[in-house]
């Protein structure tokens, strides 16, 4: 791990303006190495990085956009506006439309992802959004609440301290920027693997990806999905299971699954999410 | 799941003497259906069931020993004695082989694992205890810390709320009644996901099960494994597991791991740890 360490804290990434999808865990490290946030910056375009930041998830969405700006501007980044969308209406302005036509890297924060797709779900802005971020125009990151809402599926609540069952997790519909995977975040460190099983077992024909903090999967235009950070992304894939009981909306009854598929990656760690196959060890990928 | 709970407090359980070994994941019914110390019960012989009670895991044996004797005793067992083993000498006695000689059925009670292991592995009680059980001589039934000993590793303690890694969790011998299983108990209630998979990572070579509280998992002298009770029983099976840092002891790095196969049985589910295949539903074996 010690070749891992050195590049984590590595001070100089190399810039790219490859396009992407960063989910990220939440609480990712915005002090010392800054790795997943350098890595969105550096895909981002690095100085000629054009950023905005949606942080209408959070109730303070002045506080934590501010926030974010001085993270990037410290980095270099040419231009940052704060999406501060706080209703509806606002989310149809042309300001938004016009800054997202020259615009390098979307960034999500966290907070409430009831709030964030309450606000932007079905809007002219997130459109362009996904829209751009799926075609590759540009990097979107997403943390904690932000990284919720990138399936067509999200958890919205739920609990944890008992067996997995129907009611144990609250679902709803997300963005759908990927909208192959069921993500949830701050993962093993809110030990939530049975709220995540919950949840597949409704949906059996997603993937379901649990990102612990600090540490992000970045998802490539190709299916790829390449582990960075400190934790783990836990992949629970489905396409294999059979269960006798999860069809039952809300029920309480523990559930039954068979033939779960589970992997832990690492810091470098790579799937095929098309193929459903983990990508034989090359070294890491981190911030290149 | 009517039937099921139909089943589960039927007031009258079908009398068995059928052997088996019984893992149970704590916090088991003591007061309403009972149904897993009735199964024990059962299966013990019932009133013709003569029981031995080991509470050497507690510090406060004799209390513990009296809450199972006056279950045992409620429910008609011919003869009951407790075992109150507080020392390794004590469990040398001649007392202890007379009354294995016609015994029909242990009771292993909770506490704390490393206690009973401590006090019993490697003695002439133990040695018999576990060849009469493997022999399918007797019911061999434990509950919390006794069925963390059932295998030939044992998961001493650890923790949650971390990625998974090598020092989640504290791995020592157990007492191999059942060997080629990784037990661990109060499983999904106190979030030990990642403490079990934090475990298999060291012992690919065995079978991960994660009990939840008032659910245990059947052992049966051909290899079949049956669930009963109110929660999951969590196979973690590491078969075709691959990683590429799970062999460093004690490391804090988080676990790369793949291709974990993931089973979660509810009542009625089995499993075959032989071919380490589930068993398709037939209807719930429930206290048969």
């Amino acid at each position: 791990m010690l070749k891992f360490q050195s590049q984590l804290h590595a001070p100089e990434n190399p810039r790219s303006t490859k396009t992407s999808i960063m989910i990220i865990g939440g609480a990712e490290d915005k002090i010392h190495g800054r790795e997943i946030l350098q890595t969105f910056f550096n895909r981002s375009g690095g100085q000629e990085a054009k950023l905005a930041i949606i942080p209408s998830a959070s109730r303070e969405p002045l506080l934590v956009g501010d926030r974010y700006r001085n993270i990037f501007s410290d980095m270099g980044a040419k231009e940052i506006t704060i999406f501060d969308i706080r209703d509806r209406e606002a989310a149809s302005a042309s300001q938004w439309q016009s800054f997202l036509e020259e615009c390098t890297g979307v960034f999500m924060t966290g907070g409430d992802q009831l709030r964030l797709c309450g606000l932007l779900a079905d809007t002219p802005v997130m459109q362009t959004v996904r829209e751009k971020a799926q075609g590759g125009e540009i990097t979107l990151a997403g943390t904690s609440a932000g990284a919720a809402v990138m399936g067509e599926y999200m958890i919205a609540g739920g609990g944890s301290g008992e067996s997995p069952n129907r009611s144990l997790v609250d679902l709803t519909t997300g963005l759908a920027i990927v909208p192959q995977l069921l993500v949830d975040q701050h993962f093993h460190n809110r030990n939530r693997m049975a709220r995540l099983i919950s949840a597949i077992a409704s949906y059996p024909d997603r993937i379901g990806i649990g990102i612990d903090e600090d540490t992000c999967i970045i998802v490539e235009g190709d299916g790829l999905l390449s582990a960075i950070g400190k934790g783990t992304v836990t992949i629970v894939d489905p396409k294999n299971m059979t269960g006798n009981n999860y069809s039952e909306v809300g029920a309480t009854d523990p559930l039954s699954l068979c033939n779960l598929k589970v992997h832990l990656l690492c810091h470098g760690g790579r799937y095929n999410m098309h193929s459903r196959e983990i990508i034989a060890e090359s070294g890491p990928t981190g911030s290149h």
